[in-house]
């Protein structure tokens, strides 16, 4: 199964590598962005008897160790979940 | 418009993080743990016209800065393609 995890730096916390590349884009022409945020995607393959194993599952990882509580806050998305309608690559 | 861009190592580049989080939480007890990867989420809000507008707007960024296309691939999802029906914070 296939679970994709997101762990981005909390809405009150500086995120300066996202300021920084905002800053770029501004500097390459992009001034419309308003906001940008960097934060990471975890992509686990895991087996699991059931889909809501596997989300238990990944949500301990993300408490023992995918995300940093205090400034991290976490967001699991199951493969049935997601079903992008488009998604451009 | 808020848009998001999954940038992730290519399918045949070595994700040395990835490995290395996969084996810390194998030492944690989560050996059904079979494939893991990290990558970036930059979420990006900025004004545009359209939603095709925006889109391939921040399909240039990913070409000029987001993303090394030599190493790694982009996903652009926007915010109506998503729609996750069940994602647990």
């Amino acid at each position: 199964m296939k679970v994709r995890v997101l762990v981005r730096l909390k809405p009150g916390i500086l995120d300066v590598q996202g300021a920084a590349v905002k800053r770029a884009l501004a500097g390459l022409g992009f001034a419309e962005v308003t906001d940008l945020r960097v934060g990471k995607v975890i992509d686990v393959e895991l087996g699991a008897a059931t889909a809501e194993d596997g989300r238990a599952r990944v949500g301990e990882m993300c408490q023992r160790l995918l995300a940093n509580p205090v400034l991290e806050d976490y967001t699991i998305e199951m493969a049935d979940d997601l079903a992008p309608r488009r998604a451009v690559r």
